[in-house]
């Protein structure tokens, strides 16, 4: 019979049980977190109609999304969890209790020309908060304490929360009289980490902002001190309306992070966080590992004036963050933050001598399941080499034994592989080595 | 602006959070109970290419896949778990340790004309066992008693797992010199509870099968009694070489079965089962509710003599079995079942009386989190009665008051919304009344 290649396609991500289990112990961890502070799981679907998933989209995001016909409709894969929240939150408003605080973890769907740590299918981990007419700023406070708490949890090393707020930048250009500029300003000033400063002037200038005003910017964005003092200083930067109302907000979710005992190491006020061009009106925010600065943000967010304006006339605000966990996982262990230690999530394996003792094996296996441990047994007729390379190369630390003798005694040898030690014990003393 | 209207495609399920969340205690608890049993969880893209993916279908499968060109790539989505599974074993032939165990629980997709209960986006919960070479029966025996576990569990009631072996179904016609028809009849004897035996009888003898062998296999399908005296007359029906093969396999599954502790009211040997036509070579089950007969199969599967036969010339024989849990959901809150109790997650909710306090608010809910209780604050600047409502919407149990007296007592008052006694205690009197 002709072969075809098992081959995948570039750009998607698939792993071997090992790191298989080390990602789901991350996605554990985000959902355990998540749900500790309130969050309701969601689950939208991943094929919807392009007019209701393209309903804001344009320019880049259209031509990367999976789109198809199938008879006569019109369907896209979708390409992030937001569109698909606001869908959800247009049409089941009466459902929902709000502040709606809902957690998504899904794949979503770009078809990027791939490029090293790109993915064109790739996990999503959202969390939003969604008001009714309007949303109080301590949440935006609350989204940084979830994000601090979970990657500690994570322990990848010391991280920063990166905190800025669009009106106060929106605002400064506009007492500049920049505001038919702001868009490419932002664009260019987003880079300013990645280009310094001097190619920032440069291309401000190329974009026709005047001398003056380029240096007006660039010592706003070099405005430095304690958070305090950053704030002091721009209360006194400029009257410009929006400008003092961000510096407000700011002033709120940062005297909140602090009541909420949040370490003042691992967040600060970013001017030069702008995020996204069109979407965050207020808040936003990025965070980095210190570390390891070359991956870039490896968690993003910030608030919204109007989620659902697409589907409904309903105002609902909302503000939210996402962890690209796909890439976020293929970069830890590239620069070998995280490295898979298991082959297996069994804690025992229970090794028949023979098949004559099926009922006295099962007897221990129920009673060790029974108590939460994660028991293999192999059946396979092999010689005891065999059977114990099984047990090694899936990493599995203990053997249970169980031949004629042990049955006879009603005991089992229980065998440790790492030290070679074996000894008979009851299946209750077993239990008691396994959970100690 | 005009406004889209926020629908989603016929066929496709999305949950309010309270059904989410019991659709996710379900899958919780498959997934925790298959790796009890030392299946290892496995994570396939969704996206394949048509060429791997479609190796082997035809017919009815092909004309139901989404299936699209990106560029010039022919791409489909997966539309089962079996195939990725496949590719996955034949690719990563050298890393993986035999027998191969794995569970995995994702999306499949299928463009059916959509009908009452049926999907075209759907999850499955799937555990396959893959051996080199060969793979023992006991293992044929360990996938019912993995299913008795856990549909235990998932406190269905009353179910029956119904065992066949195909070998024996073909052995049978080949000794009727019906071989040829083999395909044919099984598609007809399959539908015997649902039409009855005149017809199954009708239908055969349109086939042209004879009258004499119609009655031989009319008398086989009943063939009664306990498993011992099926199998007994199975023995004696033909010498059949193909047919006495599965005799001595259907033997050790139901020994082992037996040793393995599983009740003996929960299964049973079914000679009717066949499940699909050109797929299983050996042991197949189907499980049933017995009060809800209506619901068909709700957990079905087999073996294969060889998985992989499109991709490798390894001989990798494997037997397995799948939950579609979309429709078993969906099915199961229909007839009343189950049922969604809670419409959070949230053991307690914080209400501050106002914003000086988020010190002391945080204190708590930092202390509660880290103890595994799951805390929602409420931060929105309202009057008590919509903070309470909020929880009492959300049907969370208790709530913590946090005001200016409680701050000077260093208490929180306690609120049981279901009694509605309040009282006045430290966080540690709290998570001891959470906790018991």
């Amino acid at each position: 019979m002709k072969k075809v290649e098992p081959r995948i396609l570039s750009g998607f991500m698939e792993l071997l049980p090992s790191d298989q289990i080390l990602f789901n112990r991350m996605v554990d961890t985000i959902r355990t977190t998540y749900e500790e502070f309130g969050f309701l799981p969601l689950d939208t679907p991943t094929i919807e109609l392009s007019e209701v998933l393209l309903a804001k989209a344009g320019g880049e995001t259209e031509k990367q999304i999976y789109r198809f016909l199938k008879g006569d409709t019109d369907l896209s894969l979708r390409f992030d969890l937001t569109v698909p929240l606001a869908r959800y939150v247009s049409a089941h408003y009466n459902d929902l209790v709000f502040p709606f605080k809902r957690y998504q973890i899904s794949k979503v769907f770009r078809g990027e020309r791939p490029q090293k740590g790109r993915f064109r299918e790739f996990y999503q981990c959202d969390i939003d908060i969604i008001g009714n007419e309007s949303l109080d700023f301590i949440y935006d406070a609350e989204i940084p304490t979830v994000i601090y708490h979970l990657f500690q949890k994570l322990n990848l090393g010391k991280f920063t929360i990166r905190i800025n707020n669009r009106k106060v930048l929106n605002g400064f250009f506009k007492s500049l009289a920049l505001e038919e500029k702001a868009t490419d300003i932002l664009r260019i000033i987003d880079k300013i980490e990645k280009i310094g400063e001097e190619a920032v002037s440069q291309e401000l200038k190329e974009l026709g902002v005047e001398e003056e005003a380029v240096t007006k910017i660039l010592a706003f964005l070099k405005i430095e001190g304690t958070t305090e003092e950053k704030l002091e200083a721009l209360k006194n930067l400029s009257e410009e309306e929006t400008f003092q109302a961000g510096v407000q907000e700011l002033e709120i979710v940062f005297r909140a992070l602090k009541d909420f005992q949040v370490d003042e190491n691992y967040y600060t006020l970013d001017l030069t966080i702008a995020r996204g061009l069109d979407y965050y009106t207020g808040t936003v925010y990025e965070t980095r590992l210190d570390d390891y600065p070359s991956l870039g943000s490896i968690c993003s967010g910030g608030r919204y004036e109007n989620l659902t304006e697409y589907y409904t006339d309903q105002h609902l605000p909302g503000i939210g963050i996402s962890i690209g966990l796909t890439r976020l996982f293929s970069q830890l262990k590239e620069v070998g933050l995280i490295s898979s230690l298991e082959n297996s999530l069994s804690q025992v394996l229970i090794v028949p001598m023979d098949k004559e003792n099926n009922g006295f094996v099962l007897e221990i296996a129920n009673y060790l399941r029974e108590n939460g441990i994660k028991t293999d047994v192999y059946y396979q007729e092999k010689g005891m080499k065999q059977k114990m390379k099984y047990a090694d190369r899936l990493g599995i630390p203990y053997v249970l034994i169980i031949g004629e003798n042990e049955v006879q005694e009603g005991k089992v040898a229980f065998k440790d592989l790492k030290t070679g030690n074996q000894e008979l014990l009851t299946k209750e003393e077993v239990l008691k080595q396994l959970t100690k």
